[in-house]
């Protein structure tokens, strides 16, 4: 006997294809839509639907914008000698939080994976080499990928790219986390913060 | 500056909204969404949509059903005099699954829960009442809310409105679940266990 309506196990279906969401917390979702108004289940699907409809990318750094070039690379104010080049767009905003960094930024939109079958070609590298080619502004590329194996190796092939070019390639430090416990720190994070140790002025 | 453009921020808020899901996992949703084809975005959407379009619920048992009555309440083989009072569609799909339940189901869609402003008056109580009473048939209900405070609770109410009328009302055993293990009991479930002793036949 059909006991779910086939929209409620529709439903439940295209919540577990998320990523985290298991079959247990789609049903729990969907029952939670059922129960509340019609509205809310509205609400979310038109957000959805304008999701793609609004959102485009920066034609120049491949971030996310409603506006093509983004707020960051059509402000003049920006510093356009250094470009850090991180994996998602949220990297952009983690990074923007800290008030710190002023150049430009580059979006690769995922890291090279080979066990998933992401090659460079499916980044923006190239499109990164181009942009560094075609500007005579750019000094220094901070490559901002993650601290972990993808990342790093990653952060490696961008880094050959530009070999034997004026451009400086950088990584962000690594070390210890600000307000974390030295005892609890992992034997490869804390061998980087003996070797990236600095002077105390 | 507005890095993160208005539609994606819509969606995460309306993520946010949803039960069990925090900001930074409803930030990952909507960039998941953002980097697969809007396809995805909008299968999603769709099944949304057709979640309250579709879905009824039975004016009978106050199952979700497409057709109403629903498939257990016009399935003439199912036994009219043991209806089971549950709190959530789920609960019906779980004791389906035992396949040891022959009878009839009532949906309460809640239990009492004072603190957060529910009543009786906001369950299907009163349409359970009507519907015993309107019957010659039911001779027994079963309680099978949550074996928790609001459970037991909404369980204790619903058996005072049948003092007094032929109707037996029962509640599922309590004691230790099987595959779980006596020393990790908590002590009530095994006080309930003890005093719900049967003999070994």
């Amino acid at each position: 006997m059909q006991l779910t309506p086939a929209p409620v196990t529709k439903l439940i279906e295209e919540f577990s294809r998320l990523p985290g969401i298991g079959p247990k917390t789609a049903s729990r979702l969907t029952f939670y839509l059922l129960r509340n108004p019609a509205d809310r289940a509205k609400v979310l699907a038109e957000a959805l639907q304008q999701l793609h409809a609004k959102v485009t990318f920066c034609s120049q750094c491949f971030n996310i914008t409603e506006n093509n070039p983004c707020a960051v690379c059509s402000n003049e104010h920006r510093d356009p000698s250094i470009i850090c080049v991180v994996e998602e767009p949220l990297d952009v905003i983690a990074i923007e939080r800290t008030r710190d960094y002023h150049g430009l930024y580059h979006v690769l939109h995922g890291v090279i994976a080979p066990v998933e079958g992401i090659g460079p070609e499916d980044l923006r590298i190239a499109e990164l080499l181009q942009r560094v080619r075609a500007s005579d502004k750019v000094r220094e590329v901070i490559i901002a990928t993650n601290p972990n194996l993808e990342g790093e190796a990653t952060a490696m092939y961008i880094a050959r790219q530009f070999q034997g070019s004026k451009v400086k390639t950088t990584r962000l430090a690594r070390g210890l986390p600000v307000g974390g416990d030295l005892e609890y720190a992992d034997e490869i994070t804390l061998s980087r913060a003996l070797s990236g140790r600095s002077e105390i002025s």
